[in-house]
Order: C-alpha cells, then sequence, then structure tokens
C-alpha cells in the first residue's frame, strides 16, 4: 500500500489535556500528568483547566499551561457544550489540535478528556471537522479477549444508525487503529452479527458484507467474516465492527455482568467465618485474576475519523486509568494514527466502486 | 383488566416433547422425561421420536409415544426442516398442539424441543400460525439478575429488523410471560436504549418509547422507560425488549464474557501447587457462586405470539437443564400463557390508536 504521508513515529509527542474533565477533574488528572511526564521524556503537555486547578501543575517540567474559564459538566447537553460554554477546558484542549490562525502549527498532537462522550464529541467534531471521505465519526475502544490479546471494537455509541458504508468506514479506521497502536500489519476484522453465515443478518449488515468483502478482494482490509457476540472475549479476530447502538449495547452489557459476578463472588466468600477464611487463602489468585480483567488497563476510546486526534477517558478513571488513557493517546499519535486513518479511507474508498462493479457482476 | 379467556390453572398439563433434538437427543430427553413424570403427578406427557429412540421410553407412565421417521439436526436449514423433512420429531411434536382434522380437541398443551432455533420458529410458525395481532412472534429467555431474581429479554434474534409496533408487541407478550409464569401481577417493562433519556437513540427506539408510554398512560402495561446493557443484570425492571439482533448480541456477548472469566479463575488457580491448594480451599465457596448463576437454571426460551406454545431448550442443554426447560413449559401451560398473550394484545392494540390520538393532542 502507498501512503500518502510520512508514517515514521514522531520524535516527540505533544499532548493537551482536559485537566478539568471526569467524575474527579484535577485531583485525578494532575497526578496522572505528573506520573506520565516523568516516564516518558519524549512528550510535551499542554495542561487546559481553570487558573485555580493549574495552579496544582506549576513547576511540572515541560507543561505549559492554558486557562480556561468554563467546565463541561457530566450532565451538560451537547447543546451547551457546544453553544455556551465556549471557553470550556474541552474546547480549549481541543482547539490546540488546530493551526494557528497565521498557519501557524497546530500546539498538540493529540488530546485527552475524561469528558462526557456526547459533548467531547460534538464539540471535537464541531472545532476538528471529519476527515474527507468520512460520513461519521466512531468511538472505538480495546476489550481483552481470551486468547491474552485484545479485541478492538467500533462504534460504540455516536452512531445509532448506520448504513453499510458507515460500518466499512469503521472497518477501515479500526485497522488504522490496530496498526497505529499494536503495529499489526493486516489486522483482521469482523463483522458483528446473529450467525456466521453469510446470509444472516438485516440488509444493512448483508450490504456491509458484500462491501467488506469487495473491500477485501482489492487487498485494502482482511475481513475476516462474521463474528457473533461471543467472538467479542473469543479473540476471533483483530477488530470488530458494528452500528453504535449494538456496540453500546454489548459494552454496557458486559460492565453489567462483570458488575454482577463479582458482587456474587464476594458475598459468597463473606458469608460466613470460614467462607472469610477461605478468602484470605484465595485473595492474591483473585487479585491476580481481577488484574487481567482490570477494565482501568483498557482506559483510553479514540475517536476516529476527525481530522485530529481525540482520546476519550472513562469519566470514573483514578489516576492509574487515567494514565492508561494517556499511554494510548501517546502510542497513536506517534503512531500517526490519523494520517494512517486517512491513507486507508483514501485508499478504500478508491479501489471501492470498481470492486463492488465487479462483485456484482460475478454474482 | 377483562379477560377473554378462562384464566384458571390447568389441572392437568399434556406435554408433547420432541426426543430427538439437540446436541444429545434421547439420551437427554429420556432421562429428563423420567424424572419430570417422577416429580409432577399432574403431567402427561407425548413423547415422538423414532421407533429406536422410543423403545428407551416403554413402560413409562401416562406417556404416550408417537413415532417420527425423520429428524431435524442443528445444522439443517430452515428450507430443509420446513419442505423436506415432514415426517421429522419436531414437526409431529409441535403438530401435537394442533386440534384434529375432525374438530378433535388437541392432544397437547406445549411442545419443548431442543431442535435448532431457526427450523423450530419457522417450523412451528407454518404449523401453528401467529396470533391476530401480533405481526412477529419473538424469542424470550430470563436471565438472572443481580437482585437475584431474574429479567425476562425479547426478542433474542426471531426478528432482525423491527419497528415500533414489533417493540410494543413483545412487551405485550413479556409481561403475560412474566405474569404467568411468576404470577407478577403488572411486570415492570424496560425498553433498550444507549442512554436513559427519553431523547436517545434510534428514530424506532423513540416511536416506540411513545408507543409503550401510551400503552402505560392507559394501564395495559407497566412500562419503566429506557434501560441500558448494564440493567439486564442489575435488575431495574421485569422484562427488557429490544429487536433480535442487538438482544442475540447481548446474550452472546454475556456467553462470551463469562466463559473467558471462567477459564481465567480456573487458570489463576491452576497455575502453582500453592494456587491449586487455595483451589481447594476455595472450591465450596466457587461451587456456590457457579450454581448461582449456572446457565441451566435458566434453560427455556419461549416462542411468543403463536396460537401454540412451544418452548425451545438450549441444544446443548444436559438432563438437568432439560428438566428445568421442561418445568418452564409446565408452568407457562399450566397458566395459560398463550391465552393471557392473547388478552394482552387484544385489550392493548384496541386501546392504542386512541391512546395515541390523546397523547398526540396533549403534545
Amino acid at each position: 500500500m502507498l501512503h500518502a504521508h510520512d508514517l515514521s513515529p514522531l520524535t516527540r509527542v505533544r499532548l493537551a489535556v482536559d485537566c478539568m474533565g471526569g467524575d474527579h477533574g484535577p485531583s485525578v488528572t494532575l497526578p496522572a500528568c505528573q506520573a506520565f511526564l516523568a516516564s516518558h521524556p519524549d512528550v510535551d503537555l499542554v495542561l487546559v483547566g481553570t487558573e485555580e486547578a493549574l495552579a496544582g501543575a506549576r513547576g511540572l517540567p515541560r507543561t505549559t499551561c492554558v486557562v480556561a474559564t468554563e467546565v463541561v459538566t457530566m450532565d451538560d447537553s451537547i447543546e451547551v457544550a457546544l453553544r455556551r460554554k465556549k471557553d470550556s477546558s474541552m474546547r480549549v484542549a481541543i482547539s490546540q489540535l488546530r493551526p494557528g490562525r497565521d498557519g501557524a502549527p497546530a500546539l498538540a498532537d493529540v488530546c485527552i478528556s475524561a469528558g462526557n462522550t456526547g459533548a467531547l464529541m460534538a464539540v471535537a467534531r464541531y472545532l476538528l471537522k471529519t476527515m474527507d471521505g468520512i460520513d461519521r465519526p466512531a468511538i472505538a475502544t480495546v476489550i481483552p479477549n481470551r486468547m491474552g490479546r485484545y479485541t478492538t471494537m467500533l462504534d460504540l455509541g455516536a452512531n445509532v444508525d448506520c448504513t453499510a458504508d458507515h460500518l466499512l468506514e469503521f472497518a477501515v479506521m479500526g485497522s488504522a487503529l490496530v496498526t497505529a497502536i499494536d503495529g499489526v500489519d493486516e489486522p483482521s476484522v469482523g463483522l458483528l452479527n446473529i450467525g456466521s453465515e453469510a446470509i444472516k443478518g438485516s440488509e444493512v449488515i448483508k450490504r456491509a458484507g458484500d462491501l467488506l468483502r469487495a473491500a477485501a478482494q482489492d487487498g485494502h482490509l482482511n475481513y475476516f467474516g462474521n463474528v457473533e457476540g461471543n467472538d467479542i472475549y473469543g479473540g476471533a479476530v483483530d477488530v470488530i465492527v458494528c452500528d453504535g447502538f449494538v456496540g453500546n449495547v454489548a459494552l454496557k452489557t458486559s460492565e453489567g455482568l462483570a458488575s454482577m459476578l463479582g458482587a456474587f463472588i464476594r458475598e459468597e466468600f463473606s458469608r460466613h467465618w470460614w467462607t472469610k477464611l477461605a478468602a484470605l487463602v484465595a485473595m492474591p489468585i483473585l487479585n491476580r485474576f481481577r488484574a487481567r480483567v482490570d477494565p482501568r488497563n483498557y482506559n483510553g476510546a479514540a475517536l476516529l475519523g476527525l481530522r485530529g486526534l481525540v482520546i476519550k477517558s472513562h469519566g470514573g478513571a483514578d489516576v492509574h486509568a487515567f494514565g492508561r488513557a494517556m499511554a494510548r493517546a501517546y502510542d497513536a499519535a506517534r503512531n500517526r494514527l490519523v494520517e494512517r486513518v486517512h491513507d486507508g479511507v483514501v485508499e478504500t474508498l478508491r479501489a471501492l466502486p470498481q470492486q463492488t462493479t465487479e462483485t456484482t457482476t460475478a454474482a
């Protein structure tokens, strides 16, 4: 594949941080930034927050502070975030990704926020615009799987009604993400469906399968075929694409199940004095188990399809979890995710019309 | 609510069993039938299977054997089940629910099969027909929740594209199911969505919310509002409705996650000699935990909206699991599920046009 862009890694990564986002704001973001600076000498930070919050960032090395006067709360509507709070830390942080009015280069390579997802997507989309060839930006996250690796899944809620073309876009963007962050050259892509046979599913899903097969025949995608819900955790593929409604339900259903199972295990071990004794014995093993599936380690969802790189941290993230999201932001920026997505979209879409015709003729 | 039907419990329940269905066929179904007869003196069985298989049923009390010459396999297409294997055990078992040609009453009140879902739904729909007012039959199952009760969810895969009216039908049918089996008078119904606010979701979901609210205002449904994926296990409501694509993905995602977590726990406990020792100590507690979430206890999905009652057992069911599905079939038939669904549909649909108009006027 020829690339329109230089894809060699950045030598320095400039990370803009919305310090006010999330349930805990600067009490989480600032300690995470401090730790991240210590472990990443090739990182410069742009911290955005209220004057009061940024007082806690004084003296941090390789750090620029930018004051914003407003904060988008977790309950603020998209309308409020977009139209009223024009000097919010979220908005100012994202705007660090834009070139200056005088043509000066952007001040940051990637922006991270733990603010509310709807507001973040809306503001990012407004400030950065979507990439040529992308109709709908999507949200992608990683989910640990049984193979000891992880599955990248998108969309997770940015788009409730998707066309087949949108699902193809998601496949291209998800592939670029896995290549950028994990260095996997041709990540396999599965289409989330309710049966592994090609004839299953709705009309949109069937048509998406056709488009994905066509893109694969042209060498632009490593399309695996249909996958089912259990394959998310089975690890059948690197990337799973689905519409945002389905993806959101799958993710939240998983959270609900994991939470219920955790509660049941705790209940059983705390039932009597002898089960509490057994808990002491089993604790180190259960802790190892918990660490393996700790959702904090998988924090950091990517907003894909924009002309700039935005990473969304879970709102409830603690210092460890926010640090993991910063690491994902760093990896994505360092490996030029935006350029990779752009190149992938351009090449796949250029190839497609011709390929689709061939498929139709063959059928 | 006035009921068109007598809803007093049946004094005897006649259960038709497809003995050949599922991965294990008669080696599972026959022992389960024997145990069920022993524990349920008010049950008569109609066993359907090949001559060879039914030889094992000789001497069972209160049992009629009906020979079928063919078997629908787990891999058979709907086409094969419907058009070619006209003397399959599945088909003959379902046909026990139909009145005789001479107007004689049906020979069974409910049919149970562990055969493949697509074939079972297609054959049941063909033989029994859908109920007046029901456009799409649905598949409903129960899922254990954190409150120590369970959540009934539908549809789970019979319908990949649903309209708002279908989701309303599912709500009425699911409510009738919970009332029949659990004796809950006005089960609460949630609409699966990706946010709890009424404005979230696709156009179909928003319109379904309007219909459900209208039915609730008229006293025909106990509509809770939107629920999210995590509420399936949180136990916010008795019934959750969704289209079959989303329901299928949610269920299979849960299976995948549970399977991964189980594998990880086993791996951690079998890592070294001292973790194996800890496993011995923790075993009784982990077994209690496992029993609480044992999917075998929740076996038995109902095919709703047909003019007859069909219960689908998991294909991989063992004797215990098949027995649980038989118990669900027994409860549903004894409490006249079909009549309850019929009455619910008639009353809700009769009330709706008027109610919808009022809502529109008020808005």
